[in-house]
């Protein structure tokens, strides 16, 4: 079988975004042990940078071991039993993932409904909360990857604690890409992913959960149904005194690179990062208005690092894409569900948040639909 | 933050094992997506390459996206339903990690109990299926990490066949180490790690399910309790012909680690390399018989790859280990559980199983133990 050389991509897609040459570098230094004091010390420099980045001073601050589906799973096994109830707001598709989350763990989720593209609406969410005392959460996604709006997690966070309901907050594709401040706005639990905005490798998924959501831990009745992703044996690994008790092999050299990432964004800032995010944006949709293509979101609700484009009536969506893939080596990516072949998701995430890759986007996507 | 520059160590502990060069640089090649074609096909040539090194026909022969605890938890989910009985044997921590997972799930484990150092009983494991018939899987792990134990797998899948019931095997530390023959022995389900005698970075959990696994999972009356671990909807993404479904976003460059690192097995061939770790393990014991120390499993049961060596009277475990590290940059293990501070483990897995690495272990103990 012969090495097995990628092809460089501009990664314009829903995520992965391009990783940083200095952070492959790092993924590539020699694997140590997990248990080694020299890696202990890189695990802290990790939490703290991990902190930094979702602005907080939570102490259950750390990255899964497994991408972002596993850190959404993380928070719903640990925080919610079996006969709780959880309003789930769903304006994409990633808060049906939600809803299939609090099915399996035998809870209720209560579905607030909104249309794709569409921002989470407040008064819906008061409404569900108000109809369900006792909900154990509100779960919201920041920014809907699927339709690429963004929802007011701010207000969502408070609307949670009015009704005395833990906030579990979908972040994956928020973090370093937009505004998010977890202890101001008083995020109860957040998860994101490695992959988007902090062009850091695919693979592990931060969270970070707050006194209330560690109060909630600590008083379960039931045991986690997850051995994996326990936080309680997890945090024995991650936040151990001196000597660590092993409760996975931690995925090194996937940490080595996530902790070089988190460097780049605090080197940056993050205020500077969500600025560079939405000049950027700007600057694409000039761009599409100039070559006749319309966003899919309003423009009060746009995600700067994922941008839904309409597919103009009469163009493929497969062909287009082949052939900024075939001929550009750019990658965007496709509607999902009832948006497959009326959108494109353009990504400007991270790394790819530069005016070099909106015009290559821009080029590439006007050569190829003018013929 | 500076950078995290990891020292260069000599891996001999219980995995990870140091990852070849060639590895590393597949790891850091540029991130490509997750659906790109020429990735798919990458999954495609990984998929092959698994088969060949559980040496199986199995379809369903993917790497799970998280740590080997989450390749056993993906078996145990997928497979057992609440109210089930499963016969766990343990003989080793892990054993006991099989039994949480059980219990977790709603299920009952019948635990067949032998000591830490000892391989599963056959007597025991048949006593167990025969006092409950309709157990639904027989567990046991093949190569006991946490106690340098082989157990005769294929006497167990057999006997697991015999009382109609699926063999869930643990072969964390036993792929490409020693011997192991997924369809010539009759593995219903199995799983294994990425990070020990395949040498790939740590992250990545090879499984392998047969064809009486997927009848048993196609009849499942309730959902997979995980989402993420759910193998129906993983299989729609690694398995589905032409177009992918998206599941979750792939690890893109461990996958990439774990193709160079099954090429290198199949390059060397698998037989050549379970023969490289036995011929390097008796060079081992020589060795540490000349210094005096002595194996704690007996003879007919010890792992080439995983030694498990008494403390000698007299002599504390840490102190001995820390200067191995500080002074000769070589990692060993500890015991686990009832066996911390009565043994070390001396792991020669994968790229480490050489005639270098034995003689530089054994020197560095020697020193250490004479002064």
């Amino acid at each position: 079988m012969p090495a097995f050389i990628p092809p460089q991509r501009l990664l314009l897609g829903p995520g992965p975004s391009n990783v940083a040459q200095r952070v492959l570098e790092a993924l590539a230094q020699p694997s140590i042990g997990h248990l080694d004091p020299r890696f202990v010390a890189m695990m802290d420099e990790t939490k703290a940078l991990l902190r930094r980045t979702f602005l907080t001073d939570n102490a259950l601050t750390v990255p899964v071991s497994a991408p972002g589906s596993a850190g959404m799973e993380t928070c719903f096994v640990n925080l919610i039993e079996p006969g709780d109830t959880v309003v789930v707001c769903q304006n994409g598709v990633f808060g049906g993932r939600m809803r299939e989350n609090v099915l399996r763990l035998g809870a209720t989720p209560v579905m607030v409904q909104d249309d794709f593209g569409q921002p989470v609406d407040l008064d819906k969410a008061r409404a569900a909360l108000k109809a369900n005392p006792g909900a154990k959460a509100l779960a919201f996604v920041h920014a809907e990857t699927s339709t690429g709006a963004r929802s007011d997690a701010q207000a969502l966070c408070a609307l949670a604690r009015e009704f005395g309901a833990l906030s579990i907050v979908d972040a994956v594709t928020s973090l370093a890409g937009i505004e998010l401040r977890v202890d101001d706005w008083g995020c109860d639990a957040i998860y994101s992913g490695s992959q988007k905005c902090l062009s850091a490798p695919a693979g592990l998924s931060p969270v970070s959960l707050g006194e209330r959501a560690v109060a909630t831990l600590k008083a379960r009745k039931t045991p986690v149904q997850s051995w994996f992703l326990d936080l309680g044996l997890v945090m024995a690994y991650w936040q151990g005194e001196g000597a660590r008790t092993y409760h996975h092999t931690a995925p090194i050299n996937m940490l080595y690179a996530l902790h070089e990432a988190l460097t780049a964004v605090s080197e940056e800032g993050l205020e500077q990062a969500w600025a560079r995010h939405f000049a950027n944006h700007l600057r694409l949709c000039e761009g599409l208005q100039a070559i006749g293509l319309e966003l899919f979101v309003a423009q009060s609700a746009r995600l700067p690092q994922l941008n839904a484009v309409r597919i103009p009536e009469g163009i493929e969506d497969l062909p287009v894409r082949k052939r900024l893939l075939d001929e550009f080596n750019i990658e965007i990516g496709a509607g999902l569900g009832p948006l497959a072949g009326k959108i494109w998701r353009i990504g400007l995430m991270g790394t790819n948040s530069r005016p070099e890759a909106v015009d290559a986007v821009l080029t590439a996507l006007s050569s190829v639909l003018r013929r």
